[in-house]
């Protein structure tokens, strides 16, 4: 029966005797007023939301006191109307409330960013550090020194840090468990056990977890899907010493029956290619991971570590260098080649890139295509487009952050109880 | 405001007064009663459908009433009970009510059943025809004819078509024009109109198209969905001389973002492989296609017509013929290869056997597992079932058939309106 109030709001008056508490009434009603004024292209005034929720104009200015005393949301500066009149004033997301805290483990580095209410990013910092020799409770634990950097950081700015995500390059299981991370060398590590014996992250607020852990491709998707205009459904590639993709099907992550979609860097290329990590062959990681593309150019590594390679590849294939020129195209087809698997087997009509093959895309992208063109059997008349993502590289951290955001600004009860 | 209807039923004196009309009231009441009895797993009284929907028992009785009288509905043999008291009487769906049609056109066979509303196949006929040399209108002539006789087997038994769908091998648009169908031979099939000079296959039904065209892979795997106990989320495989796949997840048929999602006989196996009829090099269908599949062995199509050839060939694989034994093991190699690329994709466990591969399935599993187990990031911990399809041939016509049945019980207004 609930699900009628979230798509009109609730008059109290109108309501069936009975049918729902007051308590969950006005629960439902903050968050329906809430998630309005989020997803409004323009700041809307309290007369509009009462006309979209269907709630009296007093209860609207009800909840929206409630909203603005909890710092979920302020007054925008008078927007000029087209009409006759005053103009209008309208109601954005706060930035000075409720903060999200981002933090991603990769193979290379470490990272951390705060996000506030409004999806700006208010602090990002990356450590730099290869952790495939580090233990997974020392690698925690410089992401608990960078994670407490940004607290300093959202405090000094006035934000409250309400819960935070964490982006790994593996499997997680429900529990938030890295069941397997191959390039980290993970393999069932209890992250929220190795993490209780630190101080916590964030403060405690109903309704938003203290720490997700998550698949940072997915996380990466997730930033990307909130961040750019694009259409509902896509695939987000992130090349990093890994390759892992998050697909978004009709504006949702599609996760998986457990939760481990997306391991595209371990399609088979070639069934009979060079070994992987994962103990297949052939797998995509071995064409087109960045460690693929530095031994192609005769680098490791330990000359480029991830977070700059490839920025420095860029700029060789920039000067012209053949070689590096050389191995991004055959990285580039081998992502085609990927790419076009998974569009005849999804019907997905973009591809995006992100994450180290960001900066890479303008080498990348043509080689791709050609194999899209060639392998795909819509190609003809329904063309597949590649794109560089809005976020790049941060764009996990991001997303983390992010996800924390959305679930407050999807429960504001939880957060309002606290004050 | 609707959705609350199709969840818990309207007793129109508790409605508010001008909310839904009384004629899309008694709508919806018949459809969630008839839904309701459609998915019970025995026989519901009408006191149960009562408790169930919330409708008073007044309501419920006149809206079986209309159900029965609509020959959608009838009592089914009283049922013992665990209780005291007399044996409950319970509703099951009529079997001699309306029916589907279902149609498939594969590459060398058509074929056509009529499904009535409890599920039952109550005829099933198949006409071998090489379609490959015939143009378009020559084949849905061919067509016309076999659903003719589906017809009179229909009324001969007491059941009306109150709807057809048809399953062609290869990529449909929103009106029904095959823009694909690459083992056929057609491009840019228009085929709503090129039946339009034929007599109606079905009776006219409001709500129930009278022919939808779709792919066979995506029927066939709704078939499945619908005949079997098995999970919400697989791949299913149907293996004819082309190679389609339908992705169920939730229980719902993944349909792409125009409609061509599942065209898994053109993933690549091997790059640069053997060229395909679709332009690209090294497809899976050169590898595990019924026609390479025949040739491998030394025959061709011609020796072996696609309908017969699954059974033959597994009857030289039962004696032990090496060349057939081999083949077999290279295209369930090849299967696996691919498989594994959509499981580390989409994070499936089950992968369906179906059409021509379903005899084939006890030699093409045990390759086919070897490299989902190779290949397969989480295969380790979380194992992939490979089954043999519920329906095998049958699956698309058969899951045709069944749209249409399924489509009568969404919406019985539309079929009780024509009496």
């Amino acid at each position: 029966m609930t699900v009628v109030w979230q798509c009109q709001g609730v008059n109290p008056s109108a309501a069936p005797a009975g049918a729902v508490r007051q308590g969950s009434l006005r629960e439902l009603n903050l968050a329906l007023v809430l998630g309005r004024i989020a997803a409004a292209p323009r700041p809307p005034s309290r007369a509009a939301l009462a006309a979209e929720t269907g709630l009296t104009r007093a209860t609207v200015s009800a909840v929206v006191e409630d909203l603005v005393a909890g710092r979920l949301v302020t007054e925008a500066e008078p927007q000029p109307r087209a009409g006759a009149g005053r103009p209008a004033r309208g109601l954005v997301l706060a930035g000075d409330g409720p903060a999200g805290l981002g933090l991603e483990i990769n193979v290379d580095y470490l990272a951390a960013c705060v996000v506030d209410l409004a999806g700006e990013v208010r602090h990002h910092s990356v450590h730099r550090a290869d952790l495939r020799p580090v233990s997974p409770a020392d690698a925690l634990g410089q992401l608990v020194r960078l994670a407490a950097g940004a607290r300093a950081a959202a405090d000094a700015q006035g934000l409250t840090l309400a819960g935070a995500a964490l982006g790994v390059p593996g499997l997680v299981d429900e529990a938030g468990r890295v069941r397997l991370a191959p390039n980290l060398g993970w393999r069932d590590v209890p992250v929220p056990e190795l993490l209780a014996g630190h101080p916590p992250l964030t403060e405690t607020v109903d309704g938003v977890p203290p720490l997700v852990v998550d698949n940072e491709a997915n996380l990466a998707a997730l930033g990307e899907l909130h961040a750019g205009d694009g259409p509902g459904s896509f695939l987000h590639i992130s090349g990093e010493v890994g390759i892992g993709a998050g697909i978004v099907l009709d504006g949702a992550l599609y996760r998986g029956t457990r939760g481990w979609s997306g391991e595209i860097g371990h399609i088979p290329v070639r069934p009979d290619g060079p070994p992987c990590r994962c103990g297949g062959r052939g797998c995509l990681e071995q064409y087109a991971g960045q460690e693929a593309i530095l031994s192609a150019v005769g680098l490791t590594g330990a000359d480029l570590p991830a977070d700059t390679a490839p920025n420095r590849l860029a700029e060789l294939a920039e000067a012209g260098d053949a070689t590096v020129l050389n191995a991004l195209h055959e990285a580039g087809a081998a992502l085609g080649v990927t790419v076009a698997s998974v569009v005849n087997l999804l019907d997905l009509d973009t591809v995006v890139l992100g994450g180290g093959y960001a900066p890479l895309a303008p080498w990348l992208r043509p080689p791709m295509l050609a194999e899209i063109d060639r392998r795909v059997l819509t190609a003809a008349w329904a063309p597949v487009t590649v794109r560089v993502a809005t976020l790049g590289a941060t764009a996990a951290a991001v997303g983390a952050a992010g996800s924390v955001v959305r679930r407050i600004i999807a429960r504001p009860a939880g957060w309002l109880a606290r004050l």
